[in-house]
């Protein structure tokens, strides 16, 4: 038999080894509950932007640099080449889909590996991980420097089979209630702007948000809903950005996080540099070190954060390549590996403006070209025929031509004006070691956000998007669709004493003459209605 | 009081415990000793260089993605694109280095961050991972489709400021006891190919090397030091190959791993695809098709080894792109996302042979250019221009004409004929959590690897490379150079009654007449001799 002071012993060993074990256990569970995940694009990014961007910038690594852990594969449903709108959808929903749709289905998805889509869902929304970060009562955040209607920041969003309806677009997100909206594309709200002639500015401030339009204005608001639009369309390149009336990026990407964090429950927020992507369709290689350099500064933000904050995770994924920039090109074949790093910069360097801040240096009658490439692009060489075509360059079209010509000087070169089929580089930030890793489908980006915030997409689609007139007629409803307002289709349904209208792309259902919002949204995809579950349920 | 029922319970009760929370614990350390590394270069491969081999395979994943962890930068101590030369003698040295030079220190290292270097040490031979390893007792191999003189190869396992002098740098390897060297050149070997008249082969023999030229008799080699040369330069693209003649680069990798993991401490493998590079040099898609798969063959037989071992880290590295190759090209600019795979992956898989192949194939007078065109590389449609083209194309040469006639059909982009300056993918497999990711620099895979393995580097230099002349004068001795032979410059010393010789590029001294083996090579740099320290210890 144990005595008294045995037995005390034995209980002090078990406990001891229960505490040291335990600790061990803890450092290998080390799982922080991850609340926030900040995820941030930067569209068009290839791998040699950001090498560009690092040389330029001096050499040292970039805020983003410590994060790769991997590479992103790009392609959308039936093409190998993504478009923008399909690439963010992949990231935003899990699904690969069709170039310009923004988060719904495609009507084919015919790659190698991709599942057949199913005959009907063509087209249907499918919820996005900020829409699922939303029904799990996290707050929610898109930042862009394009205007905000834009494909990627409407990929989180919106769902529409085109990306180019930004009207119809803007007033989701409008309706769709996320905290924190900063970017450009006030011009798509303002009554003035739209086609249905709805001011979807008093609707935003009606809606309880900070409603700002200057860097002052931005670091000012004090509420827990802000709206900032700091362009009419899209924002200035970092480098032709007057800070007195456009915030950085870095910037507004601080202001949504301190915002956001306020939140218990946690947070998305979805950040995107937008227009390197720009940048390398022209093939201005200012342009590009601009905005990717802008961009790190938006990622250190993050990460500064997170590394604080530790419940939150930080991703970089760009959506695809763009223009197919490289370090070398036809006129160092035999000479590349003896030019010092001044033969590629130094050119660079002389650039005070973008090709596109350039543009509107340039007089009426372009009669200064000389002078402006000089001042503030850098090159004093200009031959006969690049002042000809400065002169001929169509309106807002000026870096594609002038990049081409910096680019030369710079040893630099390019495959395209389009996009490009590579993988891009995944780049992780972890409290924990739960990092996404490998060669990667951009589908697995959402797929790991849905897993770390322990988010529900499939859920959330059977919540969100119920095809309206099938489920309504199977319950023996009336159900009609009225388009005589081309903007703003209504769908009726009708069953006993019970009246519902679906005005298309908000919020609402108006029962019996009554508003009442609901968690979702109502889509309409030119073909079928789709409203959120408990719309459904309203009638029995 | 307990009770035996009690108390057998609460032993129970601890026993479990500890059982329970030691097995995470074991997890969570869960650090298996690696005693292996094994290296694969895919020389010049860039991001697309697998995205479009990948495709051409049908889509799923490659052997290597799953390991992909971050990426590498690649430049050099003084120029912003790499040569093959420097950017392998960082990852086998830990040391940048100038064009051409092979394992020996740059002149000068100007690049951001680079530290100088000390004044005197310009070209001073640095110790590889591989040597470091064999100082450790380890088994060492290098396995290349390039002669194995080659840049790559001879970057492990050699020292000398000219890249291009395969004689001195193949008499190097002969006398760096490596274990295994399997490739091509044995032109660079056999007497009558060599300026110094030495009779290699027989050397190899001598040594005790189990010498073989074909895959049968690669197959069937039993001993514990294995040499194989399989072309007189460099073997074929995989596309190309006669299996008859020649091995794949994963049967070459197989029978290394097999012969070098006889060894009970370990072993250092260095695994190159040498001839990725060439074909991006030549802008031919099909070359590199052919060889970033048979490369990804070699990283499965790894992985697998690696998964079985469990003592083995796996890291495949590129050195640096090549080509500036993109899926999309200027005529792709506005229809880049509309495009099936098979717009770009069908062309391509018409052709049975490389550029390279094709050139075979050819009659003396170019007379069959349409049929050989149609029959081996898929082309159909040449027009009169490119027939042309390819009649005036140079010797060994039709790559760089009809590479770039298949990547305009199938809407590819290349922007260079040289090496390009942007961050290639690193790919680690370890059994345990210790990955190098991020962005890293090339010298720390040779970092890397002297931790993982438990390498000493500076050790390894300290023992293998003393300036002789320098040391020996100090001790009184009387120093001659002796090149009267100049493939053959010898060192001798004097003092008292002792006379050392020093044969160049050879693991020898002669003391007093006396051949004596030595744990390292005599390196001459064209200047200064370097011998290793034990040599220097014996005058006193």
């Amino acid at each position: 038999m144990l005595n008294n002071k045995k037995r005390l012993s034995l209980l002090l060993v078990v406990l001891l080894l229960i505490m040291t074990l335990s600790t061990v256990g803890v450092q290998a569970n080390e799982k922080a509950e991850i609340k926030n995940v900040i995820l941030l694009i930067p569209d068009g990014m290839n791998i040699t932007s950001t090498t560009l961007a690092r040389w330029y910038n001096g050499g040292g690594p970039l805020a983003m640099d410590e994060m790769a852990c991997g590479l992103i594969r790009t392609y959308s449903a039936d093409a190998a080449i993504a478009d923008s709108a399909p690439a963010g959808t992949a990231m935003a929903t899990g699904f690969k889909s069709h170039t310009g749709f923004i988060s719904v289905l495609p009507d084919v998805a015919d790659m190698p590996g991709q599942k057949p889509i199913a005959a009907g869902d063509e087209r249907k929304p499918v919820a996005t991980v900020l829409e699922a970060a939303k029904l799990a009562g996290k707050a929610t955040g898109i930042v862009a420097t394009s205007n905000i209607q834009h494909a990627t920041p409407a990929d989180f969003t919106a769902h529409y089979p085109d990306r180019n309806k930004y009207e119809i677009l803007g007033e989701q997100q409008v309706y769709a209630e996320i905290d924190v909206v900063l970017g450009g594309g006030k011009k798509y709200l303002v009554k003035e702007g739209r086609s249905d002639q709805e001011d979807m500015i008093a609707e935003i401030k009606r809606l309880g948000y900070d409603y700002v339009t200057t860097p002052t204005e931005l670091a000012d608001a004090k509420g827990n809903k802000l709206w900032g639009m700091f362009a009419d369309d899209a924002m200035s390149y970092d480098f032709d950005r007057d800070p007195e009336k456009e915030p950085s990026l870095a910037e507004m990407t601080e202001k949504a996080i301190e915002v956001l964090s306020k939140k218990q429950k946690g947070f998305f927020l979805m950040v995107e540099g937008s227009k390197i992507d720009w940048a390398n369709h022209a093939n201005d290689p200012i342009g590009t070190i601009s905005d990717v350099l802008a961009f790190d500064q938006a990622v250190k933000v993050a990460l500064d954060f997170a590394k604080e904050n530790k419940e939150t995770i930080v991703i970089v994924a760009p959506d695809h390549g763009t223009g197919g920039l490289s370090i070398g090109n036809w006129d160092t074949n035999k000479n590349y590996d003896n030019l010092p790093l001044s033969t590629f910069i130094d050119p660079l360097k002389k650039a005070k403006l973008t090709g596109e801040g350039v543009e509107s240096k340039l007089n009426a009658d372009k009669s200064n070209v000389v002078e402006v490439m000089k001042e503030y692009y850098g090159i004093d060489d200009l031959t006969e025929e690049e002042i000809t075509a400065i002169q001929a360059a169509a309106k807002t079209k000026l870096n594609y031509a002038v990049g081409k010509m910096i680019s030369k000087r710079a040893f630099l070169g390019w495959t395209t004006e389009g996009h490009t089929g590579e993988e891009v580089a995944l780049y992780v930030y972890s409290p924990n070691r739960e990092r996404l890793t490998g060669v990667v489908e951009n589908t697995d980006i959402a797929k790991y956000i849905e897993s770390v915030l322990k988010l529900n997409l499939k859920e959330s689609n059977e919540k969100l998007f119920i095809a309206a007139q099938a489920a309504f007629k199977a319950k023996g409803a009336t159900v009609s669709l009225d388009e005589s307002d081309k903007e703003n289709p209504v769908l009726t349904v009708t069953k006993d004493k019970i009246e519902l209208k679906f005005p298309a792309f908000k919020n609402i259902v108006i029962k019996n003459g009554q508003s009442i919002k609901m968690k979702g949204l109502t889509i309409f995809n030119g073909e079928v209605f789709y409203v959120p579950k408990e719309a459904v349920d309203m009638i029995q």
